[in-house]
């Protein structure tokens, strides 16, 4: 029998649906502004829905053979009971994050033209645009996954003890498509913005965006597959292995909650989603008005709406202990953490505040200089945030404690996590609104629109990159809450595996130490390989953009530069950059555990996971960081645009590129799959 | 009764200090040169001794409130009997890194002059001079390091169950000083040169070593006390920590071995030195032959030898366990480690390899590509190095188990540690010949001499480039294979102090994992405390230069720049500069261990060791490979020096030097500090 909770999140997600339907609707009815904006625009969405067709199909063939293979694995080490359905959920997991991310950038690369247009009479009105562009996002990403993990538990079984041991493979497919669309799209994203910059800008001498660069198109595009489509794959998977994650811990709990501590986490998801659809209707541009406000204010709308069903929702589900008070406040925690982390990922990539202004500083002496101090500050930036879950994971895991339920402390962890992903549909919204917002920008830009329309665009704009920013303080803040319930998660796989007890990862054992040093070596060469995947493709691009400028009427602009031709030469330079880097992190962890067995493949895991946080945080941070030194630079402080600290501020923001937006983020991508793949291959790990 | 093989070190060590007396009374009779030359050497020689003269009275002063410090936790803890005594090691500690790095740094500030000299005539010459000259360095160092704990354990009782738990206090001290030598003359060395840099080569346009610019004293005197001095103090903690760490592992052993197991570390390490005796004295420089082939030379010779000794020595000492034979292939395992190190940071930094030329290649298309390239190439540099280390621990640790004692995995390891050390004293030698030669080369350009001697000089410090690479790749090579003893060191000492049996660090406990993350944080934190000390010194540098370039008769050459007040306030800057970044990680695990007591504090420890040892590797590598990639692209290729690609390269370079110069081997005596540290203050963790 279906269990009546599981209906109502079925319930809400197709509400969200719904909203996400009519938002669409409305959007689509728009006007899309001039011929010349839609020349532009139709060519952003051709190349970006080739790409996703391109890089979607090698992924499903990529996901075919691993079906293969996990099915293999259980049904050649005894567990062929298993084999089909957990191949089954793997495949689900991974189509219903493909669609999840194909829909949503389908959205989003028609807003773009819509918000442009609206750019002409008001900003309020594009901000409106935009937002319910990324709003559209949100919801349909947060619901699929939703949706997903509900309907692969019923159609499993829906038996609280073992089906959550099951759609884990629903997890590690997410997982598995958000690798390679992250890295894929991060890829392609900065391959076109930094061969744009360096034969453009720096070689030829031309503005940002000027139509006689063959790679802008593809720059425009990259925005979409790489920050809209890549982030989109990364909260989906988030949502659905941190939930998955947390159901198992809940099967612990099973004698005194019963299957409400296991449904709880899709329970709370949910109506985390009933709290983000509140708050992005609250959200109004405004004419004139910053848009940070109107969308901070919706933020806080969200989380404060959420912490209310959160205390509602752990009373109902888990009153049956009287500690459960307890289990609120670490719900709380969760959320809190959520701000704080915005906050500090602000300080540190806000030009109001020292670390960025330091940045500028230090580009008067040049780009060495800047490099340096940027570095810099990129390494403190792991200080407060690991002090931040340093300090939640135990507050939480206290709260947890003092319920007075046994394993009620790991239980605490995940009831954190979950508060913290309640927002996930609200942030993601605000994360989509960037790319959308930056491209609008550059259609104005292309299209050659009058100055005031410009000067709308910026504003949003500038809102965008901060906005995305955040996003990914919350996509890495998340994934550290929910490492630690992962991690026990494997556990209590291993355990139930052997009928052992396995909950001691002793680092004092040697081949526990040597684990540890090979995953946190593992995470150093992944970005290596994903930062030098950037400049593989860039080098295509660079090669192609310099034999189109040498046509002379190109740079007369009497004729169009061939914008196809740098697409696809992008397309095809990231899909085969993509495969080394993720190949490895997937080999690895196998070859490690297949070798030297499950103690040593978690203290693999987690000393990987730490320094994946922490290097993800650095490379973010401080990419964010020298973008926004650059900008503030532009502002005229520093002497300004044109200044010698200006040229130096672009190299730093040049080299701050793949780190902000491939290597970064597809370490938050690593640290998740890392841990359901160890989960879902486990049998081949005892 | 003083054990007879602790004569054997002690007659071996005054050996060693008499042959080093010999080389530097034939040394110091050597000619001197031209009177410019002499200027320029004195005012070098001057600087340095005022440095460390200042920078080792603040030491002075932090020591001595330190050994308070440890009186008062063993007093206070109920451990008053061992109070006076660890507060003693640990002053004599101290005392005698300082001594050996005040009288290698006497040395070598006296040679560079000789070295400068003898190349007018021959080449040869000049590489045997410098080379000796680090010889004796290599010499008094290893050797004061030997005698001070021997004779600090024979003045501590000689009781081979309790003292090596008390002259852990002699390895703490050394680590102590090696911090702040480290750190200061790391800042010092870097804020010097990017100073001069800055405003010599990039605005004013002067070639590096002109003698108009203020700065280039204080460059030349930085890579004294950096290089030599600092390099130094942290290979004399290295043998100090780690010989007391096999210490206490051999207490485990003392049924077995008797004290034989206990002294067998520092018997080895003074058999060591007499290998390495042998290998100097075989270094002969050859006119127009490549440097880098004489001493490699020595380098097989000496470590040819010291496995001979090796295998000696397990026999003599060990022979009590039959399988002894498989603790002789342990050690074998650290020699074959050594070397593998050597060969893989010659491959990445070498520029007849890719990663160099990669850089290079990168360079093209501007400062950008060449950062991220390089960059790219500091992260991949982890890879076959943490396999290298994973592989040795486990194999050396496999070696000790087959000889069938108890406890004789982890004896293993310290084997292949030991092994490793036993070319210590060679490896100090070629390091010191680095900044000698670098010096020498400077003062024939300041001097003025003809393009014949310059040319000379240039062979020699393109071989000391390489050199000190190397020795990096050494030092952290052989913390890396030291570490896992030392940590199981710091569990003998708790459990003795607990009386429970201490040997499970589990990391999927949440405190061992919030200590765990805060301890690879730390590394961070560090790094960038140490980057932004350099760009802060710097700062003060390039203000002060840029006054005294107003002077028109500066620039013209017809006035003497002020060379002491830029090397006065270098000096102030880096002293002041180094005490945040030392102060954090002093204090940081005092308050995790008293905090969350002893296991969490192990957990801090094992992951903040494994954490530097990577990021050590990625800026030590990634330095030396910008480096060698603008010294590449000075030899002609890709446009030679002037071309847009040398420009680009030389940026890279400016960036590398703070990786390379102060955070990366800070980062070497960060992670042997936190051993001793957390060692020594044990009492107050439980």
């Amino acid at each position: 029998m279906i269990d009546f909770a599981l209906l109502i999140v079925i319930a809400i997600c197709i509400v969200a649906l719904g909203l996400a339907a009519i938002l669409a609707r409305n959007l689509l009815s728009q006007d899309e502004g001039t011929p010349k904006m839609r020349e532009v625009s139709d060519a952003i969405r051709v190349g970006a829905e080739a790409f996703i067709k391109r890089q979607y199909s090698t992924i499903a063939m990529l996901t075919i053979v691993f079906a293969v293979v996990i099915f293999a694995v259980y049904y050649l080490t005894g567990q062929g009971a298993l084999a089909l359905s957990t191949a089954a959920a793997f495949i689900v997991g991974a189509a219903c994050s493909a669609v999840a991310g194909v829909v949503a950038m389908w959205i989003a690369v028609r807003t773009n033209i819509r918000t442009a247009s609206a750019a002409q009479t008001s900003d309020g009105k594009a901000l409106d645009f935009s937002f319910r562009g990324g709003a559209i996002s949100g919801l349909i990403i947060t619901s699929m996954s939703l949706l997903g993990v509900s309907l692969t538990y019923i159609a499993l079984g829906a038996d609280p003890i073992h089906t959550p041991f099951v759609i884990i493979g629903f997890a590690f497919g997410a997982s598995f498509v958000a690798l390679f669309a992250q890295l894929g799209g991060g890829i392609y994203t900065k391959a076109a913005d930094v061969g744009a910059d360096i034969v453009g800008k720096v070689e030829a001498g031309i503005p940002e965006d000027d139509v006689r660069n063959p790679a802008t198109i593809a720059d425009l595009v990259g925005d979409n597959v790489g920050d809209c489509a890549g982030r989109g794959a990364d909260l989906f998977e988030s949502t659905a292995a941190e939930n998955i994650g947390a159901m198992i811990l809940g099967v612990a709990l099973f004698p005194i909650f019963g299957v409400n501590g296991i449904l709880f986490p899709i329970i709370m998801c949910s109506l985390g989603l009933l709290a983000s659809m509140i708050g992005i209707l609250s959200v109004k541009g405004v004419d004139g008005a910053d848009p940070m406000d109107a969308m901070n204010r919706g933020y806080y709308i969200t989380a404060l709406i959420s912490a209310f069903f959160l205390a509602g929702g752990v009373y109902y589900l888990l009153g049956a202990t009287p500690g459960w008070m307890y289990f609120v406040l670490a719900g709380f925690v969760g959320i809190a953490l959520s701000v704080a982390f915005l906050r500090v990922t602000l300080y540190y990539t806000d030009h109001h505040y020292r670390p960025v202004q330091d940045i500028a500083n230090a580009s008067e002496t040049g780009a060495g200089t800047n490099i340096i101090m940027g570095f810099s500050v990129g390494l403190e930036t792991t200080f407060v945030p690991a002090i931040l879950i340093g300090v939640s994971l135990l507050l939480s895991y206290w709260c947890g404690t003092m319920t007075g339920v046994p394993q009620g402390g790991l239980y605490g962890t995940a009831v954190a996590t979950i508060g913290m992903l309640m927002v996930c549909a609200y942030v993601l919204t605000m994360d989509t609104f960037g790319p959308i917002a930056d491209n609008a920008g550059g259609i104005v830009e292309m299209s050659g629109a009058p100055d005031e329309v410009r000067h709308r665009m910026d504003k949003l704009d500038a809102a965008g990159n901060t906005t995305k920013a955040l996003t990914k303080g919350y996509a890495i803040g998340s994934a550290s809450l929910a490492v630690f319930l992962l991690f026990n998660a494997y556990m209590a796989d291993i355990a139930k595996l052997t009928g052992k007890a396995f909950d001691i990862v002793n680092l004092a054992n040697i081949n526990v130490f040597v684990g540890a040093l090979i995953g946190a070596m593992l995470v150093f060469l992944f970005a290596s390989l994903a930062i030098r995947a950037v400049s593989k493709t860039a080098q295509y691009v660079i090669e192609e953009v310099r034999v189109q400028f040498r046509d002379p009427a190109i740079m007369a602009g009497t004729k169009k530069p061939d914008y196809a031709r740098v697409i696809d030469i992008t397309t095809q330079g990231a899909l085969k950059n993509m495969v080394l880097p993720g190949a490895l992190v997937i080999l690895f962890p196998i070859v490690i555990g297949v070798t030297m067995k499950y103690e040593a493949l978690a203290g693999f895991l987690m000393v990987a996971t730490i320094t994946g946080i922490l290097l993800a945080l650095i490379l973010n941070n401080s990419g964010g960081a020298w973008d926004n030194a650059k900008k503030y630079i532009e502002t005229g402080v520093h002497g300004g645009k044109k200044s010698e600290a200006h040229k130096a501020a672009v190299i730093g923001d040049t080299v701050g590129d793949p780190f902000k937006d491939t290597a970064g983020p597809s370490l938050h991508v690593l640290i998740k799959l890392l841990a359901t793949l160890t989960l879902v291959l486990a049998p081949l790990f005892i």
